[in-house]
């Protein structure tokens, strides 16, 4: 823990390219400190709704947004702030930051999306160093539901990056009770931030399968030991993993039952089809995609992910819900 | 992880000293195996009530007792056993373990209890090795509520101690649902089994507050961080307390509702005075008195716990819950 010597000047603009509720609660956040957020949305309807009635119905509903946030389909008009968050889903990240390669490289980019690409097993991190790799980028990643952050509840994340660039983020970000604590590991919280959805999809299958709370907690340690052994095979810091974005974002999202992942792998635990659970595609449960890309990253360095590749058979129908969780649950009695 | 070559003999016989909720659910799954239960009970009227009814309606109720489970209030009968499970309140372990001297000293222990001696500052294991210093002794801990364990949820824990104790012990305890991995760490069992109450007592405060899940999680996060400082002061595996008796544990205590010691804290952030809470001594939460133990004890080894000494001076009404948590929650913008 190092203190940070001076509080440098917050961001006298941000850009937040995606309209969705956390982009909506993180704008919210910034406009405390800055005095223009400028909300990119691909949906003019939800761009018009923010603008008109200074509220984000459809994401954020009852939240009210003050005047100094404006929301627009125009991505120049967005990226024309100094530094610009990308809230867009994980599957998305790519198209966005094509779109951002063409209209602006010299800005700081903070990744706040959580996944890996499916078709790549890439990082988000790793798909912004290979379309902007001369960009100074940052994630943002921790235990913090949009709507506790828009109530002013107190919650904790981690930024990582550039050290002079998460101060000013910290600056920028930073309130009594939203609270960006700063890290050097982007890699490493981009790969808690991703697992823990698929993590939560496999808790939600255990509460809807009953199993009850003692089961859902020895899932969840050993989701963590997976996680770990992940962690340490990718390079990325075994105390990122044990911190908030990490063990943190991980209890949070698999033990809440407002969560979307683990609402998703409760619904499956309950006798849902994957095939009827996608159909709607809203709310988004990361996890979905995420879980193969996970698994398929795992094995190329090698990483057996007994959890997430039974969230994966899952999803795929190829493994009853009931089934898989069992079997992880009744492995030979060895040491642990 | 390796697996047990061979599958050794269970125990002929269980004493299980103690005849709570903890203690009723291993006895019954140890007689799932072994012919022979006793249940030694301090008070006579719950032995009696066990041997006439076939259950224990004070601490288990609606759970049928088989008739290989036998209570009594004579301690040598109990410590016929061929082994015996210690599963009374932590602080009246040294009680327990000194009868135990007196009537036996060959027979295998296995220490079911979760916190620190308040007056020592000593781990239970510790205890353990203080009064009984030749005897084979093991711990057992991890999530379990005695209610998953009773019907039959899975559930999966830790016994650690000497190898070949703990694979007679898997034998006699473990079934297709009660899963015990084994560990050569007891003293990280024990550390983790005790640290995690009170740190539910804190996420319960932090409940009772309406803080959300949120920043409930990051406290979580947070808690764990101290307890592999401390643990890796006191000489214990980290592997231990990421594991099922560290982790897991703490999860499951500090996000259930059903929780003693989240209880207990959910009402202290309610505004429960800690004098009025005391005052009704059952629930047990053992981390009332375990958190000052804790403190007192990170602190002969140089390392500080915010929050267990938060927790601590709120149980003593020297610190206010909101002021304690909201201190906690807003300390200056550092590294993770």
């Amino acid at each position: 823990l190092a203190e940070n010597p001076e509080i440098p000047a917050p961001y006298s603009s941000i850009g937040v390219l995606g309209a969705g509720a956390w982009g909506t609660a993180l704008a919210l956040t910034a406009a405390k400190i800055t005095r223009r957020v400028h909300i990119w949305a691909r949906d003019s309807a939800i761009a018009d709704r923010i603008n008109s009635t200074r509220e984000n119905p459809a994401y954020l509903p009852s939240v009210a947004l003050p005047a100094s946030i404006t929301a627009t389909t125009d991505l120049d008009s967005a990226t024309s702030a100094a530094a610009l968050l990308v809230v867009v889903p994980a599957q998305s990240v790519r198209d966005v930051l094509m779109k951002l390669a063409r209209v602006t490289r010299a800005k700081p980019i903070v990744l706040c999306a959580k996944g890996i690409e499916k078709t790549s097993g890439l990082l988000l991190t790793e798909v912004l160093q290979e379309i902007l790799p001369d960009t100074n980028g940052s994630i943002l990643s921790g235990p913090s539901f949009a709507r506790d952050v828009a109530q002013g509840l107190p919650t904790a994340i981690t930024i990582a990056g550039q050290r002079e660039t998460v101060a000013r983020l910290q600056a920028t970000l930073g309130s009594e009770t939203f609270r960006p604590y700063a890290s050097d590991d982007p890699k490493g919280v981009a790969l808690g931030g991703a697992a823990k959805n698929v993590y939560a999809i496999a808790a939600g299958i255990a509460d809807g399968l009953g199993l009850g709370e003692s089961a859902r907690a020895a899932l969840l340690a050993r989701s963590f030991a997976e996680l770990m052994r992940l962690g340490e095979a990718l390079g990325t810091r075994p105390e990122t993993l044990m911190g908030l974005s990490g063990l943190g974002d991980l209890v949070l999202t698999a033990t809440s039952l407002t969560s979307r992942n683990h609402a998703f792998g409760l619904a499956l635990g309950r006798g849902a089809s994957p095939a009827d659970l996608s159909r709607n595609p809203r709310p988004l449960a990361e996890g979905v995609d995420t879980a193969p890309a996970l698994v398929k990253r795992a094995r190329a360095v090698g990483i057996e992910l007994p959890i997430a590749e039974a969230v994966a058979a899952i999803l795929t129908g190829s493994l009853g819900a009931r089934a898989a969780i069992v079997r992880l649950m009744s492995r030979p009695l060895t040491s642990e």
